[in-house]
């Protein structure tokens, strides 16, 4: 249970206060596995939202859900080059199965490229069977020396979309569209705004033509990736003879995609929203979007008000205004337990909005409402609470996007900014910085090397700066590119 | 894609049957990994929807949802001395990660009460944090030598209920209501009956106190175990020190259950069924229950009957009449396509109702429906078309519980029957059949032994027969047991 002690502020130590945050609210606890976290009901709330709607946009836009295996033959893993280079050393090894050694050890998948182009070969004969539209749910393991709770674990949960193409163009389209799906997701529904684009070469997908990110702002003004859609070309589909006879007779290879966001995404939520009262949800990820706290002093009294915020639950969660997605209300009615401490738990624990109902709110036929974002508190009256209830939640949801909208703006430089500038905003507060880039891997490598930020994205155009620098900004030399640069998670 | 060739028949051969069914509707493939399956969108749109409903059912039970990693460490598996046992042979073995050699091999998960337990012990102090009511889906390895299709892989997917309660009787109470709650998911979901009861103490999950069990006839007279329910008593408790202070003051174990239903159940659906023209899906768990074939001749009237059937699928799907619970509805215009080869596929595949739409139906106003599992016939007036149709859709799911239950009635054998007759019955049709049993495990295993059938269960109440046998089938001393006995997957 939630204690009433202080949590570490975010000014104090970001990265204790993200830990706590994390633990005290119930999100996830550590496993005995060194690096594996356990989820908990509170946070696998939130994540089972998050599938929902992302679901949804995925079967909307024609992708059915399938499921492969776990294992996969060490073979596979080296048909590809760059793919095996980049995944080996992270896998995690089956040598023994049924009380035997293996004659083939198997990885656990670290990804499934490689698994699930060699079953659409299987499947693919002519231009007919495309194109294949596939995603699956499913955990990941790969082995990762320093993890955080969310942001990097030994294991994960994500989705893993897989899609083959006749052409390179309706790949390269499929990247991109899923590209927006997700930016829609992260905007729309975990408020949290991203800058879009595309990898430089040595930060790309090992395997891929090119990968396409979104890159968001934390409160301590580091980025986090917080997806990637890949256009893998043909690369896989030579590795695993996945061909198909075309309109014209021909014999070709297919063009691949594959795109994924996974639980990261829950710490990107916290990170992005939460305050020095804990955990900040949006409404729409928020498993519960209303508590009702009733206020008694005596035993009478409780009943009457335990009733009396059960009827309010009955009308808010009978209101039919938003459809089928109905109010989420929860009601606490737990004895024994001062007001002031369900508060401070269920701040704590991020629900969007609290409505307090005592005995003198009832006589006035209003509620108390207080905001969990800006913790502004107002009275709604009985009378058409369940529209204003919503009203107020679609508020904090767009308020939520609007002010981590501006935090990242405030934390984003621009224009001319010399290399020794960019060096005093990495060492001290960070931020992203758009400057120019020759283009030049060495340079990239230097920059990294000198003050631990990466070239986050060659942003999408609308990102990109009104004059943007034309020169490199550790060079001098022209600039192919406008880049962002962040240190990251 | 499917070919026109004919199925092999149940009568001739059920286990081929079954497999042809599995690959030519594409509900399933064979992986690389030996025992290993690939759920393929056909299939895997099914285990969606029994996960909606299951899940449902749990969270409307006051259960919630919670993630616990992949990897146990192998000495978590060695603390309780039964669990080990059963387990620790059919387990899959991490040797080795990040590229060197682990400390301590870790097992990927064969089910999670290790893991489980451990963290509940860590989560609770009183008896205010009990009871805890979890369940997580995910997937599970164990090391089968002989693998079948969904019936029995290598790896799986499932549902695993964890709970912890203050108290055996609630405890007990846990897990039969669980019962309940699968048997109403099996035969009203599944249209699957089901005998539910005790298991054996030798059929019993390694390490439980008691585990109750839903048990399955298919088309084979085979028994499949589909599901169970287990009652752990205070064994995990013990092993993993999960403790808690009593209202009394004193400390006390915990009371565990655990209960899973698997990927096994699409296996079950199939079985129970499928006919000789392929998959035969109850319209509840059918991720399309319509489909509309327009039927044309020239290319003008290709137009004119697509546009028919669009405004008939909006029509259907407008129709509010389920609530929430809109037709899923699909149309079928693909160009350079038999009509005959489509219902041919739509069949194979076991979508419950066809609508063939020609250019006389429309004169007529009226559409032809074709039922999938009695293959009935019958014109449907346009008027009124949607409730009609969701009617039909009642019929089936109903009448294919029906036809279950009289199948499996008709294999049932009861009353006096000797160990000789038994034999010829397990030896022939094979069927359950209820008999006397002293309650001696010696006798189990003969019968076994002697026959290859098991006890599938100690039968609960309503499946006695009402004149229950007083003698033991094989040695004619007193029953201690009405049991069940078949042959089982």
């Amino acid at each position: 249970m939630a204690d009433d002690k202080k949590l570490t502020t975010r000014a104090e130590d970001f990265s204790a206060w993200y830990n706590e945050v994390v633990l005290r609210a119930e999100l996830a606890d550590y496993s005995p596995v060194k690096g594996s976290m356990v989820i908990r009901p509170n946070g696998y709330g939130i994540w089972e939202r998050m599938q929902r709607a992302l679901d949804d946009k995925f079967k909307a836009t024609g992708h059915v859900n399938a499921y492969f295996p776990l294992l996969i033959p060490e073979s596979f893993m080296h048909k590809e080059a760059q793919h095996v280079e980049g995944f080996a050393p992270e896998c995690a090894v089956v040598t023994h199965g049924g009380g035997k050694k293996l004659e083939e050890p198997l990885y656990i998948r670290p990804t499934s490229e490689t698994i699930i182009y060699h079953m659409f070969a299987k499947w693919v004969q002519s231009y007919r069977d495309l194109p294949i539209l596939m995603n699956q749910w499913a955990n990941v393991v790969r082995w990762e020396m320093r993890t955080r709770l969310f942001l990097r674990t030994l294991e994960f949960l994500w989705q893993e979309g897989h899609t083959a193409h006749a052409t390179h163009d309706e790949a390269e389209a499929e990247a991109k569209m899923i590209l927006g799906q997700y930016r829609d997701f992260m905007e729309n529904w975990m408020a949290m705004p991203v800058v879009t684009g595309l990898k430089s070469e040595s930060e790309k997908f090992a395997g891929a033509l090119r990968t396409y990110c979104l890159e968001a702002m934390m409160q301590d003004n580091k980025a986090l990736q917080a997806g990637t859609s890949h256009n893998l070309g043909q690369n896989f589909a030579k590795a695993f003879e996945l061909k198909f006879q075309a309109e014209s007779g021909e014999i070709e290879h297919a063009w691949n995609t594959s795109w994924g966001v996974s639980t990261r995404m829950v710490g990107g939520l916290i990170m992005t929203h939460g305050d020095d009262n804990g955990l900040v949800t949006p409404p729409k990820l928020a498993p519960i979007e209303v508590v009702i706290v009733p206020i008694w002093k005596t035993d009478d009294e409780r009943a009457k008000m335990v009733e009396a915020a059960n009827k309010l639950k009955a009308e808010l969660t009978g209101w039919s205004g938003r459809g089928e997605d109905r109010l989420r209300v929860h009601v606490d009615a737990r004895d024994g337990m001062r007001s002031g401490a369900k508060y401070y738990e269920w701040e704590l624990r991020g629900i969007p909005l609290r409505l307090e109902l005592g005995p003198k709110d009832l006589e006035k036929q209003s509620v108390f409402s207080a905001r969990r974002d800006t913790r502004v508190k107002a009275a709604i009256p009985m009378e058409g609470v369940a529209p204003a209830v919503a009203q107020l939640l679609a508020s904090i949801q767009a308020d939520l996007f609007t002010a981590a909208k501006a935090r990242r703006d405030a934390a984003t430089h621009r224009g001319d900014i010399t290399y020794d500038r960019f060096k005093e905003i990495m060492e001290g507060p960070g931020g992203f910085v758009y400057a120019g880039w020759n283009g030049d891997p060495a340079v990239e490598a230097q920059v990294k090397e000198e003050t631990k930020a990466t070239i986050r994205c060659i942003p999408d155009e609308e990102f990109r700066s009104p004059n943007a620098p034309k020169t490199c900004m550790v060079t001098g030399q022209p600039a192919k590119y406008e880049v962002v640069w962040a240190k990251a998670y």
